[in-house]
């Protein structure tokens, strides 16, 4: 089952005519990378669970995660924003957006070029990040081939269980190793620096995009527009303690943050088996990815009425059976459309 | 008195140290022309005056207008919306916007390339374009000098009238060429083309805008930053026939309309007294611009408390007087914040 925004994303490419849409950013005919991506007061965020610094951080770094999903480098943002017209403090909370906003794009190389304030209902932050394609190459989610290594960055679950956190309130208040959930939710890491060292090994063999709506959801992406198969052994997709251990006290199954949580702004990528042996000769600091499964050649033509999430099955191994085993299923996604 | 909005952008370099912002465009190393532009339901625009058509030319074509003011081609577009959950006929009514936006596009040489879909309580649009530098020059905000000619492309104040028709409903009905006040407001012509053939005979020499917030804001926009002064004609600001019998018939000054009513995305130049000779000597079909006034030499340093319309003076010319004469009065302005 496509999710209703893929539905309408096929139908705009249709619309259109463009041949751009389809990937984190659309590849300009000079190699620039451009992505657009809006966050919703009440939908992406809340103004009693964030501050207006981590707010300016985190519109800024879901931007840079596009460029980083294309292997690029990041160098202009637009930010322009919908304001309340009746906005306690304005000016100070800007202040504190915009210093945000500025660490982030500073820290990964970036900076503010222009934008537009105007008046609405609502708080709406929308950011265009432009970038320029790796001279090594570029990495599209349409590059998987069978025989590939699946392998990412990070680990996952943690921005769902800091969500999860916030929305607790008080009674999650005295958890060991909060902060780490809580920062993982308000204040994401692009993974510029690991894509970087991605395409500089693999060049533009392989594929790339990040779990920004999930990490079930970059799998299937990456199966469905390079037409292969994806397996994935579950107990190796990487998650910290906390976030296990916080799940299982809130009575959640943690392969559910981990799979279909979203917001782990993680890079999720597949490259040859020829580079990720070279890869192991690296030591870890220099290709900071963790394999967690292997693509395999699709059967031609998938039966009538199959569902498009079998393109993606997650394996339990060992005796130990596993709720979350058998093929993805978007519709668990947490979405925001 | 500064405006809200001119307040803010002027905090919003101090925070960001960022050099790109102040004109339509922000220019970047590669002479690449970048704008970002927000258009929120109730604020710019309401279902029940605009069809769904109509809506996507507009956000396209104030978009383009941007790149226009900067002498520009545009190249790329990317379109964010966000869609209340409960959006009836949400297919049928974002094909409708779709195949209004992409006519603007393709009809001045842009195309999509990419955007963002999210779900709101409020209907926003979100566009930023991308375009290129004429290769006869950039003509920025900031490049009037005294002596220069002020030039203006179309008419003035046919958009707030065409506002005012709506607003008016049925009683309003039977107005005879009330169509183009509607074609004004709902499908305005971004001035590519005479952006062109400005570029081509000034190159680099002079200063270029557009009026979207207004002539009066434009011509003050361009007296401020070139630190220069501004003596505009009022009777020489083409206005259309049917828009200044609407005012009368609706007993507002057409003058106010013109001024400061807005959203006519018409160009507002100022190029030397040599180039305006030789476009004379053209057709007017190849130099669509008509002259309105002329720039001065600034007084040395401003009397402190002196206003900062006090730039900008509108004299009437002959006997009669005209109660808009003198210095120009941006809290007119009809201003979206």
């Amino acid at each position: 089952m496509l999710t209703r925004e893929q539905v309408l994303v096929k139908k705009i490419k249709e619309w259109t005519g463009s041949s751009y849409i389809g990937d984190d950013c659309a590849v300009l005919a000079d190699g620039k990378l451009v992505s657009s991506d809006t966050l919703v007061e009440g939908t992406h965020f809340r103004l009693d669970f964030t501050n207006w610094r981590q707010l300016g951080w985190k519109s800024c770094a879901v931007n840079l995660s596009d460029i980083a999903a294309m292997a690029g480098r990041p160098r202009y943002l637009t930010v322009a924003l919908t304001l309340p017209a009746a906005c306690p403090d304005l000016e100070q909370s800007l202040e504190q957006f915009y210093l945000g906003f500025t660490q982030c794009a500073r820290a990964f190389g970036a900076e503010i070029v222009g934008g537009d304030l105007t008046v609405g209902p609502h708080f709406v932050v929308n950011v265009t990040a432009i970038g320029e394609s790796h001279e090594s190459g570029l990495l599209l989610r349409s590059g998987a081939q069978p025989g590939d290594v699946v392998v990412v960055t990070g680990t996952f679950g943690s921005s769902a269980a800091g969500l999860e956190l916030l929305l607790q309130g008080d009674s999650a208040s005295s958890l060991e190793g909060r902060e780490e959930l809580l920062l993982a939710h308000l204040e994401p890491q692009p993974r510029l620096a690991e894509a970087l060292a991605l395409v500089r090994l693999v060049g533009s063999r392989g594929a790339l995009m990040d779990a920004s709506d999930g990490l079930a959801d970059a799998l299937w992406q990456i199966a469905e527009q390079s037409q292969v198969d994806i397996e994935v052994e579950l107990e190796a997709i990487p998650r910290s303690t906390v976030m296990s251990s916080f799940a299982q006290a809130s009575g959640v199954n943690p392969y559910q943050w981990a799979l279909y949580g979203g917001e782990d702004y993680e890079l999720v990528a597949t490259i040859s088996a020829d580079d990720w042996l070279k890869a192991q000769s690296l030591a870890g600091e220099s290709f900071p990815f963790k394999k967690i499964g292997v693509v395999l050649a699709s059967p031609p033509a998938p039966a009538v009425g199959e569902l498009e999430g079998e393109r993606v099955r997650l394996l339990a191994s060992g005796e130990s059976s596993n709720t979350f085993s058998g093929v993805v299923n978007l519709s668990n996604c947490f979405k925001h459309f």
